[in-house]
């Protein structure tokens, strides 16, 4: 059977899906094969199409299809608020509680200085760039209650302070420890209604 | 958001894998487009290659690169015997167990009659025309030990006897209800060694 290389290519190439390990790779790899190769060729082109076709927004840095995102070229948003995060899908789940209607700007993570990982590393400068422009009036840190989404927060309100802006983070609601990404939306809802001074 | 058509053809096209929800899906879109974006062409040329260079061996049904799979086309396998298995992934599990040495068929399937699968739809008709040939002396019937797997297995084994070849069924080893797959290699090994007639 060593011979089917190209099906042990594609049972590797399954493997790099976050939480796909072997078994599940072999899973899928024979469920496509066997049942569903219409359903393979979807997913190849639609892999190959969101690698050419989506981009970085140039602005707010969210994934994007357009050099600037729908968000930061809608006139129906409040350019005085600036709420930053540490993806897109944390974005994603913040805009869909409703309660929001700011603008964003997209991390590339967090701080996490033991990995290297230092405010070059994440987009900071960039950042600081947007402050400077003077049209944000608060910064709503929404990074994720954890060790490091709670360092990344308060080293950026320090840089919002700095230049005499007003700088919040989200509240009560998202529990400690807890991802951004898979809270309902009614506890983020509550977590940006109650946001406090940083 | 929902401006990014493309990212949600992907998160789409990603859960036609089996088990991947929306929030795998969602989950897996995300990591490719802002860690993995070499992966996602990785994986998209596997599938595509895949799709287009695997094809059932025209002998066993097994997948293969080749017309002929290397089994099929091998000289040091025994051609007296025949293995009759549900799946290719079931061939792979078999064959690793390192105590058979025959030749495989894969059945596309399980006979399922409430499924309107009956023994046309799983590949019977190229089974028989396999037993005619008159080279086969023993057929060990590894279908699944579920109730459609024994009743699968059931029916092929009076096809087999009916030419007065010897029918043989996987046995002890692989727990009631239990899906090959899944048998670590030497509960398979002690299965096929344990073999008898059906």
């Amino acid at each position: 059977m060593n011979d089917i290389t190209v099906l042990e290519a594609l049972k590797q190439a399954l493997r790099r899906l976050p939480g796909v390990g072997p078994k599940s790779a072999s899973r899928m790899a024979y469920h496509l094969l066997e049942r569903d190769r219409e359903g393979a060729r979807t997913i190849a082109r639609a892999l190959t199409d969101a690698v050419e076709r989506i981009v970085h927004c140039k602005r707010c840095n969210n994934l994007s299809e357009t050099e600037l995102c729908p968000i930061c070229s809608s006139n129906r948003r409040d350019k005085s608020l600036l709420c930053v995060v540490e993806s897109p899908s944390d974005l994603v789940s913040l805009d869909q509680s409703g309660v929001y209607n700011g603008m964003y700007f997209v991390l590339m993570g967090r701080l996490s200085p033991l990995d290297g990982i230092g405010p070059d590393e994440i987009g900071i400068p960039r950042l600081e760039a947007l402050l400077d422009e003077g049209s944000i009036k608060e910064v709503v840190l929404a990074t994720n209650l954890t060790v490091e989404g709670e360092a990344t927060a308060h080293y950026i309100s320090d840089l919002v302070r700095a230049r005499h802006i007003k700088a919040t983070r989200i509240a009560y609601g998202v529990p400690i420890g807890g991802e951004l990404e898979y809270t309902d939306r009614n506890t983020l809802a509550r977590a940006l209604a109650g946001r406090r001074e940083a």
